[in-house]
């Protein structure tokens, strides 16, 4: 039976058809000529959307294999850290560093707001001199809460303390702002299925100056994710492990893609329409989870109405109306609805989640009229910034972003 | 401009048309029921396939990481294990013992050759007691030697010493007799882009019984790659983190064209198919460089004429004839010239890749006939072994082999 799905987790993303068959051109051999290629484009593109100069490296891993490899490639042993915590993900950064027996003190944020640039102040005050943390590692946006850390601020008071900055963008790089070279983060990290709108199988993680010398004194064991071994092959065309090909295709596909669009472009249609999906759960009467100071452009968590079970709402909205929402994460299981709008979504994307929500809801016997999350919606979608469009009109006429001509 | 290539290298294979569709589907929830029935279908065809009953575990990550798995779960710091080493896979297995501090021991063999069972029972001889290897490491196809160690002999001998037994699989794999339950292996990879004909991106490690008491002792650190966390999420229809879904997506659909053809029909295709090819270089003259005995089913290595370097011939395939080959790796580089015939390959794959060869040592003023290796493969396949076919008969009617509609 055909029933195409609303895809509106916070990754995997949508992946546009043009990259979908980019991804099912015939085997090309990893070590050619015809890759490297690829690999030296894909980089370069990477560099920019990342911006930054320092060293763009992939892995043929999802995120959480990026994120160890930024733990595995800086730090050492006993190495105390600081691992700033308000989600899931903040969460997978203490675990792994556990796991390789390095000292971190977590800093426990409530969930749904944002870590401010003065706890990080008054936390690093505390870690000065040569026995103070050596790093600080906190995420961007943290996507189990749909909260994104005011990562720009942050990272002044960081620069200040000399400490190593490792910043997980995974879901937030390509989705809101990032300037990796200008803010002084030293490790990044994203994955293909994200804002890039590739399938999953591709991380990617940046390298400062800074953060090689922090490497040559890393004692940690690492192979697969040696990122020296990944630096050595990308200057000679190939990667040290056989790379997962058809992912790395499609990224550069998507890549094309994005730079077609802007990076500019790119983020103001992220902000717009993460604002109309707002207010349009607002109109709705259900709870947005993240302080709205610091909500994401990448996805937004709510809490269903109270008579409302999140895990049956999502199973509703699955298999009722084809739309497929993510569920609360970690502490947060069974009581978050999250909706993903990152990546190559469009306003046609927010408009059906919305006409899926309002009849699930109805479902429930909540009291909703139709079209009322839609007209939220499309009200703060039609007072956001102006875009610049191929016609040179504003408003209902967006040729690029309003269709979903995938 | 069009240029369909031959691609005859040990992985990545030809993905079959099929496949390559199947990997372009849009994009699904990995969190969902869809993907949790692929990874459950996937996983008991993945058993079936690799003869075990015990826990078939995948892995976003390149074969590499799955040899890296093998050895951050089930070994600790310090621990004595022996490496048999007869190319660079085993150089490989060598230095992810290294890089975590296993105290390795390599016993080294000529390339080129087999790893003796009798060489592996005088070096089990020497760790006798509780100071003794608590583990043997070996490589069942050595894809850069072309060389099959006889693992089901070395299984004997490693048995009775009640050493654990990690055997990397990785290009042998369905292509190659594989019996993990019946002759005790304990840890054994694979990886989706060899014989599965998928593309690269899923690695699969296997787990026994005994491996997992292993685990529980093991001190390494082990977070992305840890198996007792992809045991647990498979339980649960899901993975520790993101799957690279259009890989598991191709990998199922790949398994299911396996599943027609079957395992026996699928060994002796590419037992026939190495043969072939054998007999097709040795018309040529070129110098086999692995031990007939223990030539491999899935790849065979040369060494090119005299006056012809190996990596000039390697360009002139690729450039002006669309076949692709591998060279040597490590110690071997610039002396070999690998072709694959591992994965989907029929003899039409192999018969083009001759009138390549054919052709280009032709151009390097080689005494050579067209239609010399052609024949001579050709020869040899008429004589191997009875395949049961479609319409009963056999020799030159083989619809299922010798056409290449993919």
């Amino acid at each position: 039976m055909y029933r195409p799905q609303n895809l509106r987790i916070p990754g995997p993303t949508v992946v546009p058809q043009a990259v979908l068959a980019a991804s099912a051109r015939p085997m090309i051999n990893h070590r050619g000529p015809e890759f490297a290629a690829l690999l030296a484009a894909l980089t370069r593109a990477l560099q920019d959307f990342l911006r930054t100069q320092g060293d763009v490296l992939t892995l043929t891993a999802s995120g959480s294999g990026a994120m160890e490899a930024a733990i595995a490639n800086t730090l050492s042993r006993g190495d105390k850290v600081l691992v700033f915590i308000n989600g899931a993900f903040g969460e997978r950064f203490y675990a792994i560093c556990k796991a390789y027996g390095v000292d971190a003190r977590r800093i426990d944020v409530t969930l749904g707001r944002a870590v401010e640039p003065e706890l990080v102040r008054d936390e690093l005050a505390k870690e000065k001199g040569k026995d103070g943390a050596k790093a600080v590692l906190i995420q961007h946006n943290e996507t189990s809460t749909g909260v994104l850390n005011p990562i720009k601020e942050i990272s002044e008071v960081v620069r200040e303390s000399g400490k190593l900055f490792i910043v997980d963008s995974i879901s937030g790089a390509g989705a809101a702002e990032l300037e990796i070279d200008e803010w002084g983060i030293d490790v990044c990290m994203t994955a293909s299925q994200k804002a890039w709108g590739a399938p999953p199988g591709v991380s990617i993680v940046t390298m400062s100056e800074r953060a090689w010398k922090f490497y040559e004194k890393s004692d940690l064991p690492k192979s697969y994710f040696d990122l020296a071994a990944a630096k050595a092959a990308l200057e000679k065309g190939s990667t040290p492990a056989t790379p997962a090909v058809s992912v790395y295709i499609a990224l550069q596909e998507a890549l094309r893609l994005m730079a077609e669009e802007g990076l500019e472009a790119i983020l103001r249609r992220h902000s717009n329409l993460a604002r109309a999906t707002r207010r349009g759960l607002q109109a709705l009467n259900v709870t947005l989870f993240a302080d709205e100071a610091h909500a994401s452009p990448a996805v937004t968590a709510f809490r269903p109405p109270t008579r409302v079970d999140a895990r049956n709402l999502i199973r509703v909205l699955r298999d009722d109306y084809d739309t497929i929402v993510a569920g609360g994460q970690g502490k947060l299981d069974g009581q978050l609805v999250r909706v993903g709008h990152l990546g190559f979504v469009t306003l046609q994307d927010i408009l059906n989640f919305f006409s899926a929500l309002e009849l699930a809801l109805r479902d429930f016997n909540q009291p909703v009229e139709p079209g009322q999350a839609i007209a939220a919606a499309l009200r703060a979608y039609a007072e956001s910034a102006p875009q610049p469009t191929r016609s040179g009109a504003r408003g209902g006429a967006r040729p690029d972003t309003v269709g979903s001509r995938r």
